[in-house]
């Protein structure tokens, strides 16, 4: 049995697990880091990972994360939601780990398991859309990632769906996952609970009183007992989300959108607005059919089970690279590779 | 040598030529059509084909018609500039012909030439976007076309980029081909001329006195000449479009964007305010390069040339289709099938 790993690299927190051929986890572990720092993060990547290497014969590695990564697989240029800006991480978990490893946007990673395993099978064109803090996305043309041509394709978050709109993580204004998102969901929630505490009066009980204690789980559980607030709040972003998925089916045309990540969950309270909001704007409609909005089945396991995947994946058909070092550089060579204050030893 | 007839049917003239493999047109003919009759356009088409083929050696037809086409390359699903409904334009000109055509999207068709034979020669990952009276366009991923699971990718024009904006043929509103189009520059340079005529006079002049008069050639005309109302529309209309392509890189990461179309012909007049828009807009800039954004070379032939050479390709690959009829269906057992009122032989 062929076994690989995989690490779902988050802002706050890393997901690892042993994943076999089959797609099921066989060890989970989890870690919180600092959103800020690169280097706690890779070293808490490179924990998790050593915890689960032990007494297990794996064959490969794979990391996905939360940004735009470049098509060599190994540099995460940008990531809107997190400090990262051109980090060297494929580099600096090898060096930490002593092997290769494969790093993949996380969308990426998430929409591979969907395709191999989970709510995507058996579909040729498919797009999954991740909402969660932000939106992340993946694009699968002819049963393959499609990763564009400097390997960042897949980020509709930020196109501007309003001129002159909200302001984005990306320095942008008006960019999707401002409307959106989960965070889109929880600010309208919030805001609303500002301006009108006595219609928001079931969101604020169940947020401890404070417009700020309102969250995700607390939207949808009040919107599960049909509060009209929190069933609005869910409307208005899966209306939004409809809009977009209308816009990306006029440029792509997929069979299919798997709706995954943390908003998700919510199920029809997002989807259900979504679907309609899609049908009504669909260019066309009425001559072509509309593609399936689906929610993912992979839940919160789809990076770790992508990732791990990929990575098998690329360790059988040998693509060329730039060879990786397979000795652990000393901590004095390495230094000077940081561009960022360092650390003390006893921090990480 | 082998030859084949590729048509560019648009909505109100029909263009056929003649090509070789090479994509050197041989021969080519133009006619007029009234936009309105689906009817007139399939017998203009017949009429085309049939004068090309005389004498001639052909071993495949192809048609690139401006609307949605579905997967079996078969029906003109819908046309957002024109009057066409799920018209089986296949069906109809094979009737004619007695002989099998090939039916393809028109961008589809443009940019496989310019793939082929112009501006995208080398490269895998390129959109073509055809700004003419509307806004085409195609995609090719890894060297081939890219077509979507019901045939109708590629229509970024009618993605939303101003929610309650102007009103689209598609029936909906704030689509790209409302700000970034030929009709928009020309909407934009005649209400300026209403408003503000002696802002406008050199546009006035040239458009013989009245704003109707006031057209594409004559606002490039004005905007050579370094008239600054001209240019201002030039720079709104390439804003928008640099925009829009700025979002499409978010989502496709393409290498290129080429840009054909009749607009395009006014060259660095909209390139160069849409490549200052799309460097402004695009989303993690300075952490990725910028798509390159050149105009095509193959200018209104590109559709003929496109249509024949993807004719000659499905020849070439046999693909399982619907049995194609090779009789001529007599008159009076054709005319059940036309749900329209009927004109009369005579008017064809």
């Amino acid at each position: 049995m062929s076994l690989a790993i995989g690490v779902d690299v988050g802002g706050t927190k890393v997901a690892a697990g042993l994943v076999d051929e089959q797609g099921r986890i066989i060890a989970k572990l989890k870690r919180s880091t600092p959103a800020a720092s690169p280097l706690l993060t890779e070293q808490a990547i490179a924990d998790v990972v050593t915890e689960l290497l032990a007494g297990h014969e794996v064959t490969a590695i794979g990391l996905g994360a939360a940004g735009f990564v470049d098509s060599a697989r190994a540099t995460m240029l940008f990531a809107p939601n997190l400090a990262w800006r051109d980090e060297p991480l494929k580099q600096r978990v090898e060096e930490r780990l002593g092997r290769a490893v494969v790093v993949e946007n996380d969308a990426n990673a998430s929409a591979w398991a969907e395709a191999r395993f989970g709510a995507a099978r058996g579909y040729r064109d498919v797009m999954l859309v991740a909402v969660g803090t932000g939106i992340g996305a993946a694009i699968i043309i002819g049963g393959e990632l499609y990763r564009g041509r400097w390997g960042i394709a897949g980020e509709p978050g930020h196109v501007r769906v309003v001129p002159d709109g909200r302001l984005c993580g990306c320095g942008n204004r008006g960019c999707w996952e401002q409307y959106a998102s989960g965070n889109a969901l929880v600010a309208e929630a919030r805001e609303f609970a500002r301006r009108t505490p006595k219609g928001a009066m079931r969101l604020l009980q169940l947020g401890g009183g404070l417009p700020e204690g309102i969250s995700g789980p607390e939207i949808t559980q009040a919107a599960t007992e049909g509060d009209p607030a929190a069933l609005r709040c869910f409307q208005t972003v899966g209306g939004w989300l409809g809009q977009g998925l209308a816009d990306l089916a006029a440029v792509l045309d997929p069979a299919c959108f798997v709706i995954g990540g943390g908003v998700s969950e919510a199920g029809e309270l997002l989807l259900e607005p979504a679907r309609t909001a899609f049908e009504r704007a669909l260019t066309g409609r009425g001559h072509r059919p509309f593609a399936e909005i689906t929610v993912a089945q992979l839940g919160e396991n789809a990076g770790i089970v992508g990732a791990a995947d990929l990575a098998r994946e690329a360790s059988q058909v040998p693509v060329p690279q730039v060879p990786v070092p397979h000795i652990t550089v000393p901590e004095t060579t390495r230094r000077p590779l940081f561009r960022r204050p360092l650390l003390s030893r006893r921090a990480l």
